[in-house]
């Protein structure tokens, strides 16, 4: 079975987007998309997608139509609003996520899951135990405040690290909830 | 002159303490303080610091008194509250940062700044353009809230990547405000 990973960029300071959604801090930076961590590489090895409504809302807003939708393998989007008939092969979930594991995972086969975001959804993963990695590319950006990388109290173990140009990139296995404070 | 340096530890998701300044989720971690970006070869090019009145209440709490004050640079606390009388060299400034700045330079002499938190002081020196560079050391943990890292909207340059142990470090040159967003 193939990982179920959280594979993103984010800001130096954890935020996915500003607070208005906007990824233009993270457009205009240096990126070789067949480098160390690169999403040629990574796309490749992925067999189902999974991501929340305002993720979803951003790709429909942002991506040229006429280009249709840009990915080969089923996308769930958790969410309860409605959305416009899908151009690709895009199903909608409300969720919990627990009870959509087995179509994702099935879905994805050996290949892996690929929780695309936001923060949240990914948190939803781990607080079921499902989420088995966290890949994260960092930009050379603070924003100060947005959507949050992961708001969640975890404990991960560094499994790998690289450059690719501007970005800083790191790849975690989540281990679990965070170890309880010593006083 | 030397530079005017934040090197500090943080969650991967942007905090530098949980809501209650706790460190323990850091002080368990894994690393070589004589390795990459290890505290022993930064804090020897070190000639003046400086923090705020958090962090150096944070320090009185969890140092040893009978090891005394540890460290041997002039160290400026930024606060309007009031401290018993330090052990060490150790002198209380109420601000702003830009009026303190030709005593803190003067003080580091050909050696570096060390503005060793927290994050809205870093912040302070940021607006004034007085913040060189951004050593930071990530610690695989996320908390999901806590003190943030550093809260200004800031364009960074990427200058070195390393792994020490379980922690990933980056360094950056602050280049200034972060660019205006393309609609």
């Amino acid at each position: 079975m193939g990982r179920t990973v959280y594979y993103t960029a984010s800001t130096l300071d954890g935020f996915l987007a500003d607070e208005h959604d906007s990824l233009s801090w993270l457009l205009r930076q240096d990126v070789d998309p067949a480098g160390p961590f690169g999403y040629d590489g990574f796309i490749a090895g992925v067999g189902a997608m999974v991501m929340g409504a305002t993720t979803y809302r951003w790709l429909l807003d942002h991506l040229d139509p006429a280009d249709g939708w840009p990915y080969e393998q089923p996308c769930w989007v958790m969410t309860r609003r409605t959305f416009p008939a899908p151009s690709g092969d895009v199903r909608f979930a409300a969720g919990p996520v627990v009870d959509l594991l087995p179509a994702l995972r099935a879905a994805a086969g050996e290949r892996d899951l690929w929780v695309v975001g936001g923060g949240d959804l990914a948190g939803q993963f781990a607080d079921v135990g499902a989420l088995d990695e966290i890949e994260v590319s960092f930009a050379p950006v603070t924003l100060g405040a947005g959507r949050p990388l992961l708001p969640r109290p975890l404990d991960l173990e560094l499994l790998d690290v690289a450059r690719n140009r501007s970005l800083v990139c790191a790849r975690y296995r989540v281990a679990g909830p965070l170890a309880a404070s010593v006083p």
